[in-house]
């Protein structure tokens, strides 16, 4: 029996997700969409024959969705949420979790008083073929982890992007990939503004930025954010061991020799280049309901830890110096096995 | 509604499929399983909530079963196929089609009469992702091509490899995909035997070989055939075209500096190399059944041409002569839309 | 007619270069070869039939010599300089021209005085061909520079390495390579030392460290020192412009696949690493002899603002801070036409 | 003291080895050059301070001469070389020996009847960094080698370029370097011609050709000849033994990020690609001078024995048949030690 999802928020990764329901993943339909914006609510369940809901909490009420997949806007995240644990139903909520740590926190609170995990975060990276070899990697031949080397690289940004987003839309993801390789906590974040910036970038924007972060047990990691750098949609990392360095590559397909030498593909967009990543990490969330277990994956505690670094890259990202994360113990509900 | 699907032969490859159903496709089910040993079939049919059948017949006639699986031996690949046909079921069968060109004519006639393609051949390569890049290359900007250079190297094989299955089990892939990459038939074989041989083949066998086909605009295309090459299982296919020259890569997805300099790991096997190949031509079947398509991807008409060029390339390991191969005019039914 | 060589200091690097000249070097020859140790200075002054001195400022005013090579250790560097100068004899130096800034400005006041640049100092990275063309690509398809990321990594480090010489032995490489390369001067300096330090490093050593440089214009370099990185000697060097980027590559002359995968070598050694650069800094010196030219090349000024850029990393080294670089105007003499 | 050069033939190659001599080569000097166009010799002579001559045989027995460079054609070279042998003074021949492998007998007949090797042939590709590396490999890692895989790719050719020429210019080249990379003569030769020939190529031009080699031991070499491959000068070698597989790089100094994806340069002119090893072939023949050795590197043996193999080859390139190779016992003059 397929699950049945009611799918929230239609802009472009919730069509995105829609079109990935009708052609990749098995055991789940789409069954009901919604969004505030009816017109668009209407056309697409036509288009995908679901039913059309333009409020989301009835139709997380609704018998005929068993799980809930929410691709809204993240200041209404939390009461979506809330309303989908109330139900019972699983839910799969694209990052942030919610725009506050704060907010994180109700939400694991109100998890935790339902006693079983329900919800999955979209932090796609962790289902990336190459980030989880270099968890292997990680977990056997590298040794101790000492450094690690990041670089987040879009070709481009719209106007609409902001400073602040470069830590709660880009770093993000870093963060949360580093808790995930590393298995411990961020500890502090300082965030370099360097002085000279691209001149590709709009006014408004400082561009690149480089971010610090320290770990628990020591390590540094530093994250070169440049969101307006040309080239591709180019995503590096480097971890640096006491017995050898391991890296991700550009997951080339294909290698050509041409006028311009000898030269592997870079992947123009985020879709590109985590296509699979995308693919398994909802896959991952329907096969869980389907044998009837709790949700693995990136959880609302990874959620709310994410939110705590957020805010202290925030900070300093305004006044230039580190500034320390206090994570509080992981409860027992989000602790791996 | 998922495809309920009769899987025929529980060897590696049947099982493979099997454990492939229950974890990766989206819209089926494995619903009978059948093995001329009924033990195996018992097991596996309680392991996977399956129907035992002992008979192949038997079961593709069943109610119980939507479309057909065959994964046994090439000898009994013309009955299951023609009783699939017959039954007017969908059916996916393992390579070879058949082990003659003159078994597979004969599921080509019944294909044609029941008047819709109901095969799909397991040339998994064509669902690799480096082969369909290395094709919107040559279809883009390589130019015209001039030349391919080829390797399929295993890092071992057992006992029971005769230099036959060199050409039919291991050239067999070489030989679609060439066609699939050029959109031609190829029109020569000849087969050079190095006087040299590894010393860690087995006595009877000639390892490696060096396969030289045409095509019929001129293409010359060698392919070195290494069952013994001991490093790894290492498919190499690179393109000469007239304005650039492209290659498959390794599909590595880290890099690794360690004291072995810096380094991307090969495949060691072909489920290893080949794993996405295998879940997408699974997938790819039960979609058009899904959707009510006549079947794509490779067909009966492949089969039997590769066929033709196989018993080109076995006249040529006796006589080390250039054997031609008359391909007939492709049947409407096959041709490309 | 050859140009005929004193080499002072015959150490390992000594050595190497008197093997140099007798192998690879053209148009020169040593005549003389001087250390205090005099068992050493006879033996290898037999061994090269050259003559020996005990006295380096003996040897400087011989008529037997017509420049000077200067492998002795940091301390005595002034007093051979300046001997050499007042000679009117051109001088290469081994790095550092001297242990502090102080000294180095009192060479420069010589050469200034003596009117002609009669000093080669043994930065040899910019003879590297890698280092070469990055610059080129610097100077044409990158753009304008924003960022730059560095790597120093040796296998391991004897018990006599110390932590300010992380400072003054590996980063001072980076220190003149950015110059070189960027073609402006560093304003500041912070190092950053990991709270982790790898288990192969001997008790008094930090390792790894960071160093953060800024340039001028504003571009912010990180530079990992990593001393006892297990894996080989690997200089990395990635610099990030605004339409593209580049990097160093290992130089590798094959790629092999094995059972280890697909790779190429890593240097063991910066001797390995840097073979060609030591030829070419050493040539370069004897070809503006033969030719009657003025010195090029790294420069005492480079000796000396190098020096400053270290005493200010040095003092970060104890303080954790930020430490500003200030740069004297370039007197006529070292600027470039 | 420096050797005192006589270079003979003043085209391209022969200026470029002037200029080399000029400006790399150590404790050599053209102090006599020679054409049969006055004009020129008179010119490049005032050039480069030597003396002119306007006949190759006066030039080899005058006393200002100590040893001979011969960048003449190839139908002259026979005189010459014997002149030098009579005057006992040693001698650099750029390739071919000679146009027949009948004249090249009578050069080693006079050599063998001197005493002693007064020959160096400019088989370059022997003094490749990346060749070396790879008869390292083979000499350790590989195991015993069976198959080789070469490329030799030009951009293009002017219409000079004769159908010959691809076997006695092009694929000369390779035919040494199998011999010195595998330690054996080649005892084979069949060219296929491919019924596809790129339309850059002239009319008159097939191209590429494949030329299949086989040696004594019985390794099989396939070269693909491709001189109008539109891309660059590429040089490609792949060793197959029976632990692994070792290939010859681009031996790129910078990876690039750019819209075009990650890729290293690949060289445009032979001259680009082997400019080291140019340089060492001239240095080594200066140095055996220098050092009172008879020659070593490419001897009129393999001169020889390399025309003999051409002849099978060009016999081949008319009937597209297997010519077998029989090459006389090396006489002991040229036998490795």
């Amino acid at each position: 029996m397929p699950v049945n999802i009611g799918l929230i928020g239609l802009g472009m990764i919730g069509r995105d997700h829609l079109q990935r329901f009708s052609s990749v993943i098995n055991n789940a339909r789409v069954t009901a969409v919604c969004d505030i914006n009816s017109g668009v609510a209407d056309m697409l369940a036509r288009q995908y024959q679901a039913e059309a809901f333009y409020d989301a909490i009835e139709m997380i009420q609704s018998d005929s969705v068993d799980a809930i997949f929410i691709c809204s806007i993240g200041p209404v995240h939390k009461e979506q949420i809330l309303a989908a644990i109330k139900a019972g139903k699983p839910v799969f909520c694209e990052k942030p979790l919610t725009p506050t740590a704060a907010e994180s926190k109700e939400i694991i609170e109100a998890e935790t008083a339902y006693g079983k995990r329900l919800l999955q975060l979209g932090f796609m990276r962790r289902f990336d073929p190459g980030y989880i070899a270099l968890k292997q990697g990680i977990n056997s031949e590298l040794g101790e982890i000492l450094l690690m080397h990041c670089a987040h690289r879009n070709p481009s940004v719209p106007e609409s992007y902001t400073l602040e987003m470069a830590i709660n839309d880009s770093a993000t993801h870093e963060i949360d990939i580093i808790r995930y390789l590393l298995d411990e906590n961020i500890v502090s974040v300082r965030v370099d503004k360097p002085r000279k910036k691209t001149s590709r970038a709009l006014p408004h924007l400082q561009d690149p930025l480089i971010v610090i972060f320290e770990t628990e047990s020591g390590v540094r990691i530093d994250d070169e954010l440049f969101v307006n750098c040309n080239y591709g949609y180019d995503i590096c990392c480097e971890v640096v061991g006491e017995n050898a360095i391991a890296s991700l590559t550009e997951q080339a397909l294909n290698v050509t020799r041409s006028a311009s030498g000898v030269g592997r593909h870079i992947a123009k967009t985020c879709m590109e280049r985590f296509a699979t990543a995308y693919d398994r990490e909802v896959q991952n969330f329907i096969d869980n309901i389907s044998n009837g277990k709790a949700m693995s994956g990136p959880s609302s505690w990874d959620g709310y830890v994410v939110a705590l670094v957020c805010d202290a890259g925030l900070a300093s990202l305004k006044d230039g110096q580190k500034h320390e994360v206090t994570v509080p113990p992981c409860p027992a509900l989000y602790r791996q096995p």
